[in-house]
């Protein structure tokens, strides 16, 4: 109910949280616990009111996220430069909101995305790290990152993902546009950055699985090329378990701020 | 009951855990789920003996380690490139033996180490880090490194560390040789590293704590010198939390072993 002369707010919130503990961010019937039930309660606790909290992505049980964006309109009087402090009492820990602005009440977390940024962790090591187990897919077999960069570079670009979509998405089109598909090695980690328009589902962890594969051997990266030409779904690699895969970063164009009440 | 004729080795194992799952190293007297407890029912699983399991260090509940080290004397038969797959297949996830070596079997994990390295991790960022709760302290508030620096030149060397050390634990002298206090800083985090041929209960945290307080300006650098000249207990700063403590190596003099068995 809103109340008559009531100002509403559009607050744009930059949300990190361990996937470890959750079943995903999306709300799930019953139960389950999920980024967004948390954060609607913390809300709740806050303002009395039941939020719609729109998320730029709906990330998978087990993935991370280090810059999630999420929107909430609000009548709440909280002033802006004290949400943080606010939300975050309300929060458990393994979820931390970070940055927090005034958008234009029109912004749309998930519509207005521009691209999103994901990185995948691969802990090259002949036993697994405890302190990172939970954050990196351990591989102690041999990588070659030759092959896995060159099946890497006929995957960039505008392109047909069906074969790297997970069946049972209804999506209007398959084409999306990866921007970049960068494999880098610091310390005992291998990174995967992958920034596209938008991810299909489990397309990121489709497109890691898929290149490890080139990294053992066992794919060449013409045989990559031709299943995304092909669009041959079964002949992609499996998705690469979900622990290693992070939202590092979801960008948006600039906004005009100026008559954002 | 050893068997006739039965060969007896002493095993070294170098063991990673996180230690947020753990109520410390050494088994409790009931239910508790210690580091030992876990170790010990592997070794069981593996042999059908009860091992009797020597540590280098017994840390608290919550602190990790990346290179403990333990020894056990066994009958069993598993040749020793074996052990780490087989001893890592019946452990938790949150422990993981990563070196194996055998040793002379006068070998003691604790009476020969030669020296300790535990680091202590601390996060300087607004925010906390969801990924690394459990293992850096968060510090929001500005650290100043020079008076901590200056007050961690007084603590090196052969000194008598009565004062940092947590009350209640009976030993013979509280003198300690501090080889090594540094303060170093990686990306957003301010690593403490902490050398020793031994430490006194809860001496790195209740020097890390202390040194912290130097850091907030909150105790000055001579001030500091006095608490340690004085043995005064009731001056020293409080423990920081055991969650950024980790046992990072224990150095051993090098071994004869030419007749290990």
């Amino acid at each position: 109910m809103k109340k008559d002369g009531e100002k509403r707010i559009n607050l744009k919130f930059t949300i990190a949280y361990d996937g470890t503990g959750f079943a995903g961010f999306q709300r799930q019937a019953a139960g389950e616990r999920t980024v967004q039930g948390v954060l609607e309660e913390a809300f709740y606790k806050l303002t009395g009111e039941y939020p719609r909290l729109i998320a730029a992505g709906r990330t998978d049980t087990g993935v991370h996220a280090y810059g999630q964006v999420i929107n909430v309109v609000t009548g709440s009087r909280i002033p802006v430069d004290r949400w943080l402090a606010a939300l975050n009492s309300k929060l458990p820990r393994d979820v931390v909101a970070w940055q927090v602005e005034q958008v234009p009440l029109e912004f749309h977390a998930r519509y207005h995305a521009k691209s999103k940024v994901y990185q995948y962790r691969v802990l090259r090591r002949p036993w697994p790290d405890v302190l990172r187990r939970n954050y990196c897919l351990h591989c102690p077999d041999e990588l070659a990152l030759e092959p896995m960069r060159k099946a890497a570079s006929y995957l960039v670009g505008r392109k047909d993902f069906a074969a790297f979509a997970a069946a049972g998405s209804p999506v209007k089109s398959t084409v999306r546009n990866l921007m970049r598909l960068e494999i880098t090695e610091k310390d005992d980690e291998l990174i995967f950055i992958l920034e596209a328009d938008g991810f299909l589902y489990k397309m990121a962890r489709n497109i890691v699985g898929t290149l490890l594969l080139a990294g053992r051997g066992k794919m060449t990266p013409e045989e990559i090329r031709l299943v995304l030409e092909e669009k041959n779904r079964a002949a992609c690699g499996p998705p690469a378990l979900p622990h290693g895969l992070c939202l590092v970063k979801v960008d948006y164009p600039p906004v005009d701020v100026s008559n954002k009440d």
